[in-house]
């Protein structure tokens, strides 16, 4: 940690801030330059460290406090160079194989959730999504059917095979999850829900991060840090689009928070451009180009009637329309010595 | 609702939606431009609504929808045009009055806070604020005394008279902080917790809801109607800073949202200058500037040390400074026919 | 366009504003909700009705105008629907092949250039960059050689056959530009001069509009309009990153703008993955997704010794990192039907 | 300037950086953290020290370089401690009376310009403004009268005893617009156009800058030292909003930008609230409230008949509601120690 004095910061201000170092145990080095006087800390924790910041900040003679150590650890690739693989039900996400999760943003029916399921494995999905426990920006929208969503979902698993993706919300709703799914999705609405993330951290289940759509690279991977800290290390990032000042999309893909975040942290990352561009036919560009860009996975909303959806139909696609999807993927997963 | 279809829709297209809006019980009204056909979609519910232009996106000859009606109904001023003022324990808010809360972000004794308490009193403020529950970025920062604080709280407003205010995170913490605050505050990470929101739309205590880091004025004003949806109508709204790219403040301030907000809906609104700037410093001007722009209120943060503080330390102000600061927003109050 | 009603619009406001649109001579239907009344505007050119949208804007009982019509004509796909293919001598952009365009940010010598030119040529580039006038954040920095770079890049020419393409920034310098340049640069802070767009679009020579850092997708077709509306039709879009609040990145590259602008618009578009991340190491992974997600070329720069560069060295690719990343992008290009 | 390397570099990384760094002549002090490296730089100028920290970032072993210092110095407040009071005929920026600049967004024809600047004198203002070329998203827009206005303000200007301020948007014009205006406006789009900014550096006018609707406040501070660095001193700088994601205003005014220049910087700054909120409700609102916050002076659009202007129509207040207005910024003023 360095703190940049004000110009104005006088002897006795420098050495009042050294005296308050060094009383915490820190080591302290001062730099006289000629404009300004500069003062490193050393040694103490990093959690420490960033409630001292927050402190010193507030001195009249504190210009600025600057950190130098990542505010992440268990997550970086520091602490665990190796990648890590999430291992569902036969399924490894992390690995050579581009992983994809796909189905209905909602659960509407038995029925409808069985057709999707068997028409995306057949495209070549591993791993059904679909909504049982739905945010709405709306009180009157459509909220999701619940724990009887988590059943049709089951039920479609036992016909298909292919494990369950689905939302908690709720800290109250982990456990009853929990019992269904094979994946918790935490969604961009409770990135920075930290009791949610402390249960999930605590449940056995591995967990799928959506980013905050006004999150910081660096936040998102502090919240997965909050679920590893609970000792659970099955951990799955997913860029789904930042909010921006355009508004032709629904949200801002960044598809460059994939390769930044295969650099700083050894999880896997997948991109969900269902969300990330809130059109369907900005569906498939968009998932090429988050395959060529690293993604370790895709979660796509695939409906078989988009026009009669109760939520996102506008970002859905069709089943023939992911099948088709499938196979162009497929050849740019191979252009990057991967597969699908 | 109108559907703007894109110049290649055929005839048969335009029969197809109208056919389709038909049968749900709509009226229809089709109007043929030069270049393009715009369908008027007549009758039914908002909610409803909400869920059509969703679907009729994901047909590939409808370019837009546009949706005529505001997407919130019982906090908009059509639906209560008188202002909503909120009682608490003798407080009006929404009243002539700019009510200031003030307080230490985190509550971290019982002595801190009663200092903190009397001082911010005799300075002016009307409603005492403190941190029992805090969210923070990292996992390894404080966290907040949890019952403790509410207890240290409570003893406070014994000694003060001064209503307290509080946030809750956790859907299973709304009980018990109900136990012990006036106010139940819901911090900008869960303006989207819709589970936290109709939880205390149930519960008999006013609502402070401030806005999320990334809301819209619109989606603000729909996550207050998840909790008047719930029969609870006494909300405070409050402006804290929305993000964008300027990184010399922590957030962006957003003035002009208190005007709209007030043009809007007839809930009070109050304004969070200390997390809007981030910085000391900043806090009077902005304050001054939110009273001047019609806030109904203030919340400020106050330490009497802050350069020892667990949390928020740069931004909060010592006992003095609040002192001075009330002195000068008193008369920017009068300015605008309010007082202090 | 549309006009919405406020539901306090009386009887004679509506007569007021159905009125004053009739005498101007447009068509008007009013239809009459539940809650709002909208007025729809029939007939007249666009540009008259987005001057009509303002004005009617500023009466008291107007809640919101919403225009039908897209604010561009010449650049869209409706006007021109066959892809626009931009001829460079002998490098066609917007064709089957992938245009990449590579070499410094600044010319710094005549030597330099020559090095990085027959670099990149082997590699696989087709067009030289390289910036002759440069635009600085900060009035001490390096702004370029000037007309003798202008020079260094056409020797450059003369030896490798490589068309150049290099920014203009003053409309003083057009001419100058064009005695030298294959394709005139716009860049990012001159987007929206439209004195400048005004100046190339006069000149015969095709020119490449970056997109604005703060631009949406649609005011950036209208800077090209701008260029088109003066008979140059010669323009390719550059995709270069918008700004947000993420800070790791230098900008957060729009990788969903490549598709949206191909589907709205019949000019070829290219992606600028170096000034996009801003980081060297983020270059060929985004690079390969701009080329996944469609994109017509790109524009990379390359530094012998990036540490040793005038100029945007942290972005900078040594020729080995490009020649590497050329074969990499041979393969997605190869896995989406195009070459390189 | 500091460089932190990254945990992977090695002592002959170190040695290597050390070495390049001395041979440029820096001083060089190396601090071994327990995690990291950290190499702190002293000496020499600040753009040579922003043009090395970009050389650095491309280094692999470097993780980041924080610079110290900030990156404008004529502007600053060490640099100048007083206040700058920019003086115009008799009118004083800067000083205690808070100087209000109104008139129509572009300047239509004499009678209009007549008018308004007679009405909003009377009202209080003491500067007029009015376009004469008009930067404007769409080419088919009205894009000003050029000449002619100029003609028509100085025709007011004679009439009224008011300066008068307008926009100058091309390098070629400005010697026409000083034969003309007061005051120089640099506009929003040109806050980046660095040549433009030479241009009014070297003319013998004050200049009132725009922020850059994208710009951090540093940027924009630096682009007032591009004009400060050729000798013109006499700057005015204008907040008129940034672009948010919120799109209820046409752009989030930023008030904290006010206090945030004045502690920065010692040139005053205006605030345009017709602009930063883009609706004419808003606008008398956020006016208090900039000067609350502490603006030298205001910009507004005022316009006869707003819902037949031919630009800006949305945001202009009529005379009386400019006379009002005024009323109420009188006591706002007040209430900070100013006048108006």
């Amino acid at each position: 940690m360095i703190v940049i004095l004000s110009p104005q910061a006088s002897k006795s201000d420098i050495d009042e801030v050294t005296a308050n170092l060094k009383e915490r145990g820190y080591g302290v080095h001062v730099s006289q330059g000629v404009e300004k006087t500069i003062v490193g800390v050393i040694g103490a924790h990093d959690d420490e460290k960033l409630l001292v910041a927050e402190q010193l900040s507030s001195l009249a003679y504190v210009e600025r406090v600057v950190p130098i150590l990542k505010p992440f650890k268990v997550v970086s690739h520091e602490f665990h160079p190796d990648k890590t693989i999430v291992k569902v039900n036969g399924v490894d996400i992390g690995g050579q194989k581009v992983i994809v999760m796909a189905g209905p943003c909602s659960v509407e029916s038995e029925e409808q959730t069985i057709e999707v399921a068997r028409a995306v494995k057949a495209a070549g999905a591993s791993i059904l999504r679909g909504g049982a426990f739905k945010p709405s920006t709306s009180p009157y929208s459509f909220h999701g059917l619940g724990e009887d969503a988590l059943k049709m979902l089951a039920a479609a698993r036992e016909l298909t095979g292919m494990p369950i993706i689905t939302e908690v919300m709720d800290t109250r709703d982990v456990e009853l999850v929990c019992k269904y799914a094979d994946i918790l999705q935490i969604g961009t609405r409770n990135m920075a829900n930290y009791s949610l993330l402390t249960e999930v951290g605590n449940a056995r289940k591995p967990v799928m991060l959506k980013r905050g759509m006004a999150s910081t690279i660096e936040e998102w991977l502090q919240a997965a840090e909050y679920i590893a800290n609970q000792g659970n290390y099955d951990i799955i990032l997913c860029e789904r689009g930042i909010r921006t000042f355009e508004t032709y999309t629904r949200n801002t893909f960044d598809v460059s928070a994939i390769p930044t975040v295969l650099g700083l942290s050894h999880l896997p990352i997948i991109a969900d451009p269902s969300h990330g561009t809130g059109r369907h036919a900005l569906v498939p560009p968009v998932a090429k180009a988050a395959v060529a860009a690293g993604a370790d996975g895709l979660m796509i909303e695939v409906h078989p009637q988009p026009e009669k959806a109760l939520k996102d139909g506008a970002q859905s696609l069709t089943p023939n329309n992911f099948d088709q999807m499938m196979k162009d993927i497929s050849a740019v997963a191979r252009a990057v010595g991967r597969y699908i």
